[in-house]
Protein backbone atom coordinates (compact mmCIF):
# COMPACT_ATOMS: atom_id res chain seq x y z
CA UNK A 1 0.00 0.00 0.00
CA UNK A 2 2.58 2.45 1.37
CA UNK A 3 4.85 1.36 -2.16
CA UNK A 4 1.12 1.93 -4.42
CA UNK A 5 0.90 5.55 -3.30
CA UNK A 6 4.56 6.50 -5.01
CA UNK A 7 4.00 4.17 -7.67
CA UNK A 8 3.93 5.32 -11.39
CA UNK A 9 0.86 3.71 -13.10
CA UNK A 10 1.30 4.65 -17.01
CA UNK A 11 -1.10 2.74 -18.25
CA UNK A 12 -3.18 6.29 -19.09
CA UNK A 13 0.38 7.64 -21.16
CA UNK A 14 -1.58 7.77 -24.13
CA UNK A 15 -4.06 9.97 -22.39
CA UNK A 16 -1.41 12.07 -21.06
CA UNK A 17 0.28 12.30 -24.57
CA UNK A 18 -2.69 13.71 -25.98
CA UNK A 19 -3.39 16.24 -22.94
CA UNK A 20 0.49 17.84 -23.48
CA UNK A 21 -0.04 17.92 -27.61
CA UNK A 22 -3.63 19.43 -26.52
CA UNK A 23 -1.59 21.80 -24.47
CA UNK A 24 0.93 22.68 -27.12
CA UNK A 25 -1.50 23.49 -29.90
CA UNK A 26 -3.57 25.42 -27.68
CA UNK A 27 -0.49 27.76 -26.44
CA UNK A 28 0.57 28.09 -30.02
CA UNK A 29 -2.77 28.71 -31.31
CA UNK A 30 -3.79 31.27 -28.54
CA UNK A 31 -0.15 33.36 -29.17
CA UNK A 32 -0.88 33.50 -33.01
CA UNK A 33 2.64 31.79 -33.21
CA UNK A 34 3.66 30.48 -36.69
CA UNK A 35 4.89 27.18 -34.67
CA UNK A 36 7.92 26.81 -32.45
CA UNK A 37 11.77 26.15 -32.27
CA UNK A 38 13.21 23.67 -29.69
CA UNK A 39 16.66 23.46 -28.76
CA UNK A 40 17.67 19.75 -28.96
CA UNK A 41 20.22 18.20 -26.73
CA UNK A 42 20.14 14.24 -27.78
CA UNK A 43 18.61 13.59 -24.52
CA UNK A 44 15.07 12.34 -23.74
CA UNK A 45 13.47 15.11 -22.09
CA UNK A 46 14.13 17.52 -25.36
CA UNK A 47 13.60 13.79 -27.76
CA UNK A 48 10.49 14.04 -26.13
CA UNK A 49 9.52 17.40 -26.59
CA UNK A 50 9.86 16.76 -29.97
CA UNK A 51 7.87 14.41 -30.17
CA UNK A 52 5.14 16.24 -28.46
CA UNK A 53 5.30 18.80 -30.82
CA UNK A 54 5.08 16.30 -33.97
CA UNK A 55 1.79 15.16 -32.56
CA UNK A 56 0.49 18.78 -31.86
CA UNK A 57 2.16 21.11 -35.42
CA UNK A 58 2.94 20.17 -38.78
CA UNK A 59 6.38 19.28 -39.05
CA UNK A 60 6.73 22.79 -41.13
CA UNK A 61 6.12 24.84 -37.86
CA UNK A 62 8.90 23.10 -35.73
CA UNK A 63 12.42 24.01 -35.97
CA UNK A 64 15.01 21.94 -34.07
CA UNK A 65 18.39 23.69 -32.86
CA UNK A 66 20.93 21.73 -31.84
CA UNK A 67 23.77 23.82 -30.21
CA UNK A 68 26.72 21.64 -29.19
CA UNK A 69 29.70 22.89 -27.11
CA UNK A 70 33.29 21.26 -27.00
CA UNK A 71 31.93 19.28 -24.16
CA UNK A 72 28.86 17.49 -26.21
CA UNK A 73 29.34 13.85 -27.05
CA UNK A 74 29.22 12.95 -30.89
CA UNK A 75 26.71 10.82 -29.71
CA UNK A 76 24.58 13.18 -28.14
CA UNK A 77 25.14 15.44 -31.49
CA UNK A 78 23.99 12.00 -33.25
CA UNK A 79 21.14 11.47 -31.40
CA UNK A 80 19.73 14.63 -31.90
CA UNK A 81 19.97 14.77 -35.22
CA UNK A 82 18.34 10.76 -35.65
CA UNK A 83 15.18 12.75 -33.69
CA UNK A 84 15.14 15.39 -36.32
CA UNK A 85 15.35 12.61 -39.27
CA UNK A 86 12.79 10.63 -37.78
CA UNK A 87 10.51 13.24 -37.01
CA UNK A 88 11.20 15.27 -40.37
CA UNK A 89 11.24 18.31 -38.89
CA UNK A 90 13.80 21.38 -40.22
CA UNK A 91 16.83 21.48 -38.10
CA UNK A 92 20.13 23.02 -37.65
CA UNK A 93 23.52 22.55 -36.15
CA UNK A 94 24.70 26.05 -34.70
CA UNK A 95 28.22 25.13 -32.24
CA UNK A 96 27.97 27.57 -29.18
CA UNK A 97 31.69 27.77 -28.20
CA UNK A 98 32.05 29.75 -31.11
CA UNK A 99 30.30 32.22 -29.36
CA UNK A 100 31.29 31.87 -26.00
CA UNK A 101 34.90 32.89 -26.84
CA UNK A 102 34.23 36.61 -28.17
CA UNK A 103 32.62 36.98 -24.89
CA UNK A 104 34.97 35.74 -22.49
CA UNK A 105 38.06 37.51 -23.80
CA UNK A 106 35.76 40.84 -23.35
CA UNK A 107 34.67 40.15 -19.88
CA UNK A 108 38.15 39.34 -19.35
CA UNK A 109 39.30 42.81 -18.86
CA UNK A 110 36.47 43.37 -16.36
CA UNK A 111 37.06 44.67 -12.56
CA UNK A 112 36.00 41.22 -12.05
CA UNK A 113 38.77 39.77 -13.26
CA UNK A 114 40.96 39.51 -10.28
CA UNK A 115 37.71 36.63 -9.39
CA UNK A 116 38.76 34.57 -12.47
CA UNK A 117 39.78 30.52 -11.66
CA UNK A 118 37.91 30.91 -8.18
CA UNK A 119 34.68 27.87 -8.07
CA UNK A 120 32.00 30.42 -8.47
CA UNK A 121 33.79 31.02 -12.53
CA UNK A 122 32.99 27.85 -13.43
CA UNK A 123 29.50 28.20 -12.78
CA UNK A 124 29.72 32.06 -14.54
CA UNK A 125 30.77 29.80 -17.24
CA UNK A 126 28.11 26.65 -17.22
CA UNK A 127 25.18 29.66 -16.83
CA UNK A 128 26.83 31.42 -20.16
CA UNK A 129 26.46 28.13 -21.97
CA UNK A 130 22.77 27.87 -21.50
CA UNK A 131 22.37 31.63 -21.92
CA UNK A 132 23.46 31.94 -25.07
CA UNK A 133 21.31 28.58 -26.13
CA UNK A 134 18.47 30.94 -24.91
CA UNK A 135 19.40 33.56 -26.81
CA UNK A 136 20.06 31.59 -30.26
CA UNK A 137 16.40 29.53 -30.10
CA UNK A 138 14.81 33.18 -29.04
CA UNK A 139 16.84 34.85 -32.35
CA UNK A 140 15.17 32.31 -34.64
CA UNK A 141 12.23 32.20 -32.82
CA UNK A 142 11.45 35.63 -33.19
CA UNK A 143 12.69 36.02 -36.42
CA UNK A 144 10.45 33.07 -38.04
CA UNK A 145 7.44 34.94 -35.73
CA UNK A 146 7.40 31.42 -33.41
CA UNK A 147 7.54 30.17 -29.85
CA UNK A 148 10.33 28.60 -27.85
CA UNK A 149 9.25 25.43 -26.18
CA UNK A 150 10.91 24.51 -23.05
CA UNK A 151 11.92 20.95 -22.30
CA UNK A 152 12.65 20.97 -18.63
CA UNK A 153 10.75 18.51 -16.37
CA UNK A 154 9.07 18.53 -13.01
CA UNK A 155 12.25 17.08 -11.51
CA UNK A 156 14.09 19.66 -13.07
CA UNK A 157 12.32 22.40 -12.39
CA UNK A 158 11.20 21.54 -8.18
CA UNK A 159 15.09 21.40 -7.56
CA UNK A 160 16.51 24.20 -9.58
CA UNK A 161 18.55 22.04 -11.91
CA UNK A 162 18.68 24.88 -14.75
CA UNK A 163 19.84 27.99 -15.37
CA UNK A 164 17.57 31.23 -14.46
CA UNK A 165 17.21 32.89 -18.25
CA UNK A 166 19.29 30.23 -19.89
CA UNK A 167 17.54 27.19 -20.21
CA UNK A 168 14.47 28.12 -17.73
CA UNK A 169 14.42 31.02 -19.97
CA UNK A 170 11.45 29.59 -22.52
CA UNK A 171 7.93 30.08 -23.57
CA UNK A 172 6.14 27.23 -22.88
CA UNK A 173 6.98 23.69 -20.70
CA UNK A 174 4.85 20.82 -22.18
CA UNK A 175 6.99 18.24 -19.72
CA UNK A 176 6.98 20.78 -16.63
CA UNK A 177 4.61 18.53 -15.30
CA UNK A 178 5.79 15.22 -15.61
CA UNK A 179 8.75 14.12 -13.28
CA UNK A 180 11.87 12.40 -15.00
CA UNK A 181 10.55 8.85 -14.16
CA UNK A 182 7.21 9.83 -15.98
CA UNK A 183 8.98 11.39 -18.99
CA UNK A 184 10.69 7.40 -19.49
CA UNK A 185 7.24 5.93 -19.24
CA UNK A 186 6.14 8.98 -22.30
CA UNK A 187 9.00 8.65 -24.33
CA UNK A 188 8.33 4.88 -24.73
CA UNK A 189 4.85 5.25 -25.84
CA UNK A 190 5.99 8.30 -27.98
CA UNK A 191 8.47 5.78 -29.98
CA UNK A 192 11.80 7.91 -29.06
CA UNK A 193 14.66 5.83 -29.99
CA UNK A 194 15.80 3.52 -27.62
CA UNK A 195 19.51 4.22 -27.08
CA UNK A 196 17.94 8.18 -25.92
CA UNK A 197 15.75 6.84 -23.75
CA UNK A 198 18.07 4.16 -21.95
CA UNK A 199 21.38 6.29 -21.82
CA UNK A 200 22.65 7.95 -18.71
CA UNK A 201 20.79 12.09 -18.60
CA UNK A 202 23.22 14.47 -18.48
CA UNK A 203 23.29 18.29 -18.30
CA UNK A 204 26.58 18.17 -20.67
CA UNK A 205 28.46 20.41 -18.53
CA UNK A 206 31.84 18.36 -18.56
CA UNK A 207 32.81 15.22 -20.79
CA UNK A 208 31.11 12.07 -19.00
CA UNK A 209 29.11 14.07 -16.64
CA UNK A 210 25.64 12.87 -15.62
CA UNK A 211 22.76 14.36 -13.86
CA UNK A 212 22.87 11.68 -11.10
CA UNK A 213 26.34 11.71 -10.25
CA UNK A 214 26.35 15.84 -10.27
CA UNK A 215 22.86 15.22 -7.99
CA UNK A 216 24.26 12.13 -5.80
CA UNK A 217 21.00 10.99 -5.87
CA UNK A 218 18.93 8.25 -8.62
CA UNK A 219 16.25 9.66 -10.51
CA UNK A 220 14.16 7.21 -8.86
CA UNK A 221 14.55 8.15 -5.64
CA UNK A 222 14.70 11.42 -6.03
CA UNK A 223 11.59 11.61 -8.00
CA UNK A 224 9.37 9.17 -5.04
CA UNK A 225 11.23 11.79 -2.52
CA UNK A 226 9.72 15.28 -4.10
CA UNK A 227 6.10 13.51 -4.76
CA UNK A 228 6.29 12.69 -0.89
CA UNK A 229 7.54 15.90 -0.16
CA UNK A 230 5.67 18.58 -2.72
CA UNK A 231 2.71 16.79 -3.70
CA UNK A 232 1.70 14.86 -0.44
CA UNK A 233 3.40 17.06 1.81
CA UNK A 234 4.59 13.91 4.42
CA UNK A 235 7.07 15.64 6.43
CA UNK A 236 11.38 14.73 6.48
CA UNK A 237 10.94 12.11 8.57
CA UNK A 238 8.21 9.83 7.06
CA UNK A 239 9.64 10.45 3.60
CA UNK A 240 13.16 9.09 4.86
CA UNK A 241 11.36 6.12 6.41
CA UNK A 242 9.28 4.92 3.06
CA UNK A 243 12.08 5.48 0.64
CA UNK A 244 15.06 4.37 3.72
CA UNK A 245 17.26 7.20 3.16
CA UNK A 246 18.61 9.35 5.71
CA UNK A 247 16.88 12.58 6.90
CA UNK A 248 19.79 14.71 6.30
CA UNK A 249 19.50 13.17 2.20
CA UNK A 250 15.98 14.45 2.18
CA UNK A 251 16.75 17.78 4.00
CA UNK A 252 19.43 18.14 1.51
CA UNK A 253 16.90 17.59 -1.30
CA UNK A 254 14.44 19.96 0.65
CA UNK A 255 17.10 22.97 0.56
CA UNK A 256 17.32 22.86 -3.03
CA UNK A 257 13.76 22.89 -3.78
CA UNK A 258 13.55 25.76 -1.31
CA UNK A 259 16.63 28.10 -2.30
CA UNK A 260 15.89 27.70 -6.03
CA UNK A 261 12.29 28.58 -6.34
CA UNK A 262 13.08 32.38 -7.21
CA UNK A 263 14.44 30.83 -10.57
CA UNK A 264 11.12 30.45 -11.61
CA UNK A 265 9.37 33.10 -10.26
CA UNK A 266 8.91 36.67 -11.60
CA UNK A 267 11.55 38.99 -10.23
CA UNK A 268 9.97 40.26 -7.02
CA UNK A 269 9.09 44.09 -6.46
CA UNK A 270 8.26 46.21 -3.27
CA UNK A 271 5.18 45.80 -1.99
CA UNK A 272 1.79 47.44 -3.62
CA UNK A 273 1.83 49.73 -1.29
CA UNK A 274 4.85 50.89 -2.19
CA UNK A 275 4.66 54.63 -4.55
CA UNK A 276 2.20 57.44 -4.39
CA UNK A 277 -0.61 56.54 -6.73
CA UNK B 1 -11.91 65.04 -7.06
CA UNK B 2 -11.64 63.56 -10.65
CA UNK B 3 -7.75 65.14 -11.21
CA UNK B 4 -6.77 64.62 -7.60
CA UNK B 5 -7.72 60.63 -8.25
CA UNK B 6 -5.11 60.44 -10.80
CA UNK B 7 -2.63 63.25 -9.19
CA UNK B 8 1.20 62.17 -7.93
CA UNK B 9 1.78 63.40 -4.01
CA UNK B 10 5.15 63.44 -4.18
CA UNK B 11 5.46 64.50 -0.21
CA UNK B 12 6.04 61.15 1.19
CA UNK B 13 9.08 60.19 -1.43
CA UNK B 14 11.31 60.07 1.70
CA UNK B 15 9.25 57.49 3.22
CA UNK B 16 9.06 55.92 -0.57
CA UNK B 17 12.68 56.07 -0.56
CA UNK B 18 13.27 54.22 2.39
CA UNK B 19 11.18 51.31 2.01
CA UNK B 20 12.71 50.83 -1.86
CA UNK B 21 16.30 50.70 -0.38
CA UNK B 22 15.11 48.79 2.60
CA UNK B 23 13.29 46.25 0.15
CA UNK B 24 17.08 45.78 -1.80
CA UNK B 25 18.72 45.25 1.85
CA UNK B 26 16.63 42.69 2.76
CA UNK B 27 16.52 40.88 -0.97
CA UNK B 28 20.54 40.39 -0.90
CA UNK B 29 20.60 39.41 2.59
CA UNK B 30 17.71 37.01 2.15
CA UNK B 31 19.64 35.19 -0.49
CA UNK B 32 22.79 35.48 1.05
CA UNK B 33 24.18 37.82 -2.07
CA UNK B 34 27.82 39.40 -1.19
CA UNK B 35 26.17 42.93 -3.38
CA UNK B 36 24.74 43.73 -6.85
CA UNK B 37 25.55 44.19 -10.48
CA UNK B 38 23.27 46.82 -12.15
CA UNK B 39 23.59 47.97 -15.81
CA UNK B 40 23.70 51.85 -16.27
CA UNK B 41 22.45 53.09 -19.17
CA UNK B 42 22.66 57.23 -18.80
CA UNK B 43 18.86 57.14 -18.09
CA UNK B 44 16.69 57.82 -14.84
CA UNK B 45 15.44 54.61 -14.15
CA UNK B 46 19.22 53.19 -13.77
CA UNK B 47 20.44 56.01 -12.55
CA UNK B 48 17.49 56.33 -9.75
CA UNK B 49 18.24 52.35 -8.97
CA UNK B 50 21.76 52.56 -8.43
CA UNK B 51 20.97 55.44 -6.35
CA UNK B 52 18.49 53.63 -4.31
CA UNK B 53 21.31 50.50 -4.59
CA UNK B 54 24.01 53.22 -2.66
CA UNK B 55 21.45 53.93 0.26
CA UNK B 56 21.04 49.99 0.90
CA UNK B 57 24.41 48.95 0.84
CA UNK B 58 28.17 49.69 0.43
CA UNK B 59 29.71 51.28 -2.42
CA UNK B 60 32.17 48.18 -2.42
CA UNK B 61 28.92 46.05 -3.26
CA UNK B 62 27.82 47.64 -5.69
CA UNK B 63 28.98 47.06 -9.79
CA UNK B 64 27.56 49.20 -12.54
CA UNK B 65 28.31 47.91 -16.24
CA UNK B 66 27.77 50.24 -19.10
CA UNK B 67 27.25 48.58 -22.09
CA UNK B 68 26.59 51.08 -25.52
CA UNK B 69 26.31 49.97 -28.85
CA UNK B 70 26.68 51.96 -31.93
CA UNK B 71 23.29 53.76 -31.65
CA UNK B 72 24.16 54.53 -27.72
CA UNK B 73 24.53 58.30 -27.73
CA UNK B 74 27.95 59.84 -26.36
CA UNK B 75 25.72 61.98 -23.79
CA UNK B 76 24.12 58.77 -22.42
CA UNK B 77 27.83 56.83 -21.72
CA UNK B 78 28.69 60.38 -20.30
CA UNK B 79 25.66 60.25 -17.73
CA UNK B 80 26.21 56.68 -17.08
CA UNK B 81 30.16 57.30 -15.89
CA UNK B 82 28.71 60.52 -14.52
CA UNK B 83 25.87 58.18 -12.27
CA UNK B 84 28.86 55.79 -11.15
CA UNK B 85 31.47 58.47 -10.33
CA UNK B 86 28.90 60.63 -8.42
CA UNK B 87 28.09 57.46 -6.09
CA UNK B 88 31.63 56.06 -5.93
CA UNK B 89 31.04 53.06 -7.15
CA UNK B 90 33.34 50.52 -9.37
CA UNK B 91 32.43 50.52 -13.25
CA UNK B 92 33.05 49.19 -16.14
CA UNK B 93 32.01 49.69 -19.81
CA UNK B 94 31.17 46.65 -22.58
CA UNK B 95 30.74 47.62 -25.48
CA UNK B 96 27.94 44.82 -27.01
CA UNK B 97 28.89 45.83 -30.22
CA UNK B 98 31.93 42.95 -30.44
CA UNK B 99 29.85 40.35 -28.81
CA UNK B 100 26.55 40.84 -31.97
CA UNK B 101 28.64 40.27 -34.99
CA UNK B 102 29.54 37.15 -34.58
CA UNK B 103 26.34 35.94 -33.43
CA UNK B 104 24.65 37.48 -36.73
CA UNK B 105 27.48 35.45 -38.85
CA UNK B 106 26.84 32.38 -36.91
CA UNK B 107 22.98 32.53 -37.44
CA UNK B 108 22.63 34.30 -40.91
CA UNK B 109 23.91 30.63 -42.22
CA UNK B 110 20.83 29.22 -40.27
CA UNK B 111 17.84 27.85 -42.06
CA UNK B 112 15.95 31.08 -41.18
CA UNK B 113 18.17 32.88 -42.82
CA UNK B 114 15.57 33.30 -45.81
CA UNK B 115 13.77 35.88 -43.54
CA UNK B 116 16.23 38.32 -43.18
CA UNK B 117 15.70 41.96 -43.56
CA UNK B 118 11.76 41.31 -42.80
CA UNK B 119 10.44 43.48 -40.38
CA UNK B 120 10.57 41.00 -37.83
CA UNK B 121 14.65 40.60 -38.19
CA UNK B 122 15.03 44.39 -35.99
CA UNK B 123 12.69 43.04 -33.12
CA UNK B 124 15.17 39.36 -33.59
CA UNK B 125 18.20 42.06 -33.30
CA UNK B 126 16.85 44.18 -30.65
CA UNK B 127 15.71 41.38 -28.47
CA UNK B 128 19.21 40.06 -28.93
CA UNK B 129 21.13 43.17 -27.55
CA UNK B 130 18.71 43.33 -24.38
CA UNK B 131 19.48 39.74 -23.52
CA UNK B 132 23.42 39.77 -24.42
CA UNK B 133 23.15 42.86 -21.52
CA UNK B 134 21.34 40.09 -19.28
CA UNK B 135 24.63 37.66 -19.89
CA UNK B 136 27.01 40.20 -19.38
CA UNK B 137 25.32 40.97 -15.69
CA UNK B 138 24.54 37.87 -14.92
CA UNK B 139 28.36 36.58 -15.89
CA UNK B 140 29.67 38.67 -13.39
CA UNK B 141 26.69 38.86 -10.89
CA UNK B 142 27.85 34.89 -11.15
CA UNK B 143 31.09 35.70 -10.97
CA UNK B 144 30.83 37.70 -7.78
CA UNK B 145 28.25 36.01 -6.31
CA UNK B 146 25.95 38.94 -6.24
CA UNK B 147 22.34 39.72 -7.46
CA UNK B 148 21.30 41.11 -11.01
CA UNK B 149 19.09 44.29 -10.29
CA UNK B 150 16.92 45.31 -12.81
CA UNK B 151 15.56 48.75 -13.71
CA UNK B 152 12.10 48.47 -15.08
CA UNK B 153 9.68 50.68 -13.82
CA UNK B 154 5.72 50.07 -13.53
CA UNK B 155 4.95 51.64 -16.36
CA UNK B 156 7.24 49.58 -18.85
CA UNK B 157 6.25 46.55 -17.14
CA UNK B 158 2.40 46.89 -17.90
CA UNK B 159 2.75 47.43 -21.19
CA UNK B 160 5.45 44.79 -21.80
CA UNK B 161 7.75 47.74 -23.04
CA UNK B 162 11.14 45.62 -22.23
CA UNK B 163 12.76 42.06 -23.59
CA UNK B 164 11.43 38.95 -22.17
CA UNK B 165 14.27 37.29 -20.51
CA UNK B 166 16.76 40.77 -21.73
CA UNK B 167 16.38 43.62 -19.20
CA UNK B 168 13.01 41.59 -17.81
CA UNK B 169 15.56 39.19 -16.79
CA UNK B 170 16.40 40.01 -13.57
CA UNK B 171 16.80 38.98 -9.57
CA UNK B 172 15.12 42.33 -8.12
CA UNK B 173 12.95 45.26 -9.68
CA UNK B 174 13.40 47.97 -6.84
CA UNK B 175 11.47 50.51 -8.89
CA UNK B 176 9.10 47.81 -10.56
CA UNK B 177 5.81 49.53 -8.33
CA UNK B 178 6.76 52.64 -9.56
CA UNK B 179 4.99 54.73 -12.59
CA UNK B 180 7.68 56.45 -14.38
CA UNK B 181 6.23 60.32 -13.29
CA UNK B 182 6.87 58.39 -10.26
CA UNK B 183 10.58 57.29 -10.58
CA UNK B 184 10.95 60.95 -12.08
CA UNK B 185 10.11 62.56 -8.52
CA UNK B 186 12.09 59.87 -6.66
CA UNK B 187 14.97 60.59 -8.41
CA UNK B 188 14.50 64.52 -8.18
CA UNK B 189 14.88 63.64 -3.94
CA UNK B 190 17.25 61.30 -4.45
CA UNK B 191 20.14 63.49 -6.36
CA UNK B 192 19.54 62.49 -9.43
CA UNK B 193 21.80 64.78 -11.89
CA UNK B 194 18.82 67.07 -12.99
CA UNK B 195 20.01 66.49 -16.87
CA UNK B 196 19.63 62.43 -16.60
CA UNK B 197 15.80 63.55 -15.17
CA UNK B 198 15.53 66.18 -17.83
CA UNK B 199 16.44 64.47 -21.40
CA UNK B 200 13.46 62.50 -23.22
CA UNK B 201 13.60 58.50 -22.30
CA UNK B 202 15.08 56.74 -24.76
CA UNK B 203 15.83 52.23 -25.32
CA UNK B 204 18.41 53.31 -27.32
CA UNK B 205 17.37 51.40 -30.19
CA UNK B 206 18.21 53.98 -33.14
CA UNK B 207 19.98 57.20 -33.04
CA UNK B 208 17.39 59.93 -31.98
CA UNK B 209 14.95 57.60 -30.70
CA UNK B 210 12.42 58.33 -27.62
CA UNK B 211 10.32 56.31 -25.83
CA UNK B 212 7.27 58.59 -26.31
CA UNK B 213 7.57 58.57 -29.87
CA UNK B 214 8.09 55.17 -30.36
CA UNK B 215 4.53 54.52 -27.93
CA UNK B 216 2.88 57.35 -29.43
CA UNK B 217 1.78 58.62 -26.37
CA UNK B 218 3.39 60.85 -23.47
CA UNK B 219 4.18 59.10 -20.22
CA UNK B 220 2.30 61.50 -18.03
CA UNK B 221 -1.06 60.58 -19.90
CA UNK B 222 0.02 56.97 -20.16
CA UNK B 223 1.02 56.14 -16.45
CA UNK B 224 -2.52 58.41 -15.31
CA UNK B 225 -4.67 56.00 -18.02
CA UNK B 226 -2.71 52.01 -16.50
CA UNK B 227 -3.38 54.04 -13.10
CA UNK B 228 -6.95 54.36 -13.92
CA UNK B 229 -7.42 50.90 -15.98
CA UNK B 230 -5.58 48.63 -14.04
CA UNK B 231 -5.10 49.71 -10.45
CA UNK B 232 -8.87 51.76 -10.27
CA UNK B 233 -10.65 48.99 -12.88
CA UNK B 234 -12.43 52.07 -14.74
CA UNK B 235 -13.98 51.01 -17.69
CA UNK B 236 -12.66 52.38 -21.26
CA UNK B 237 -15.09 54.92 -21.87
CA UNK B 238 -14.53 56.28 -18.23
CA UNK B 239 -10.55 56.38 -18.84
CA UNK B 240 -11.18 58.03 -22.00
CA UNK B 241 -13.60 60.73 -20.46
CA UNK B 242 -10.82 61.47 -17.90
CA UNK B 243 -8.18 61.92 -19.84
CA UNK B 244 -9.66 63.54 -22.56
CA UNK B 245 -8.19 60.60 -25.09
CA UNK B 246 -10.05 58.83 -27.83
CA UNK B 247 -11.64 55.44 -26.71
CA UNK B 248 -9.17 53.80 -29.39
CA UNK B 249 -6.36 54.73 -27.67
CA UNK B 250 -7.51 53.21 -24.27
CA UNK B 251 -7.82 49.87 -26.17
CA UNK B 252 -4.60 50.13 -27.96
CA UNK B 253 -2.75 50.25 -24.67
CA UNK B 254 -5.03 47.95 -23.10
CA UNK B 255 -3.74 45.54 -25.68
CA UNK B 256 -0.29 46.10 -24.95
CA UNK B 257 -1.25 45.44 -21.41
CA UNK B 258 -2.94 41.71 -21.81
CA UNK B 259 -1.00 40.44 -24.64
CA UNK B 260 2.61 41.27 -22.66
CA UNK B 261 1.53 39.69 -19.66
CA UNK B 262 2.80 36.45 -20.46
CA UNK B 263 6.65 38.04 -20.27
CA UNK B 264 6.90 38.50 -16.51
CA UNK B 265 5.04 35.35 -15.84
CA UNK B 266 6.30 31.68 -15.32
CA UNK B 267 6.52 30.19 -18.33
CA UNK B 268 3.08 27.58 -18.52
CA UNK B 269 2.89 23.80 -18.10
CA UNK B 270 -0.29 21.93 -18.35
CA UNK B 271 -2.44 21.94 -15.32
CA UNK B 272 -1.35 19.77 -12.59
CA UNK B 273 -3.68 17.13 -13.84
CA UNK B 274 -1.17 15.76 -16.43
CA UNK B 275 0.75 12.72 -15.19
CA UNK B 276 0.20 9.75 -13.33
CA UNK B 277 1.06 10.63 -9.61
Amino acid sequence: MKEKSIDIPMDDGEKTIKQLSEFIKDKVSQSRSAGVVIGLSGGIDSATTAYLCARALEKEQILGIIMPTETTSYEDIDDAVTVAEELGIEYEIIAVDDLISPFNELCMHSVSNKLKNTPSRSLANANLKARIRMMILYYHANDLGRMVVGTGNRTELLIGYFTKYGDGGVDILPIGNLYKTEVRSIAQILGVPENIIKKAPTAGLWHGQTDEEELGIKYETLDKLLFLMVDKGLDDQKIAENLDISVEEVLRIKNKVQSSKHKLEPAPTPGPDIGSY
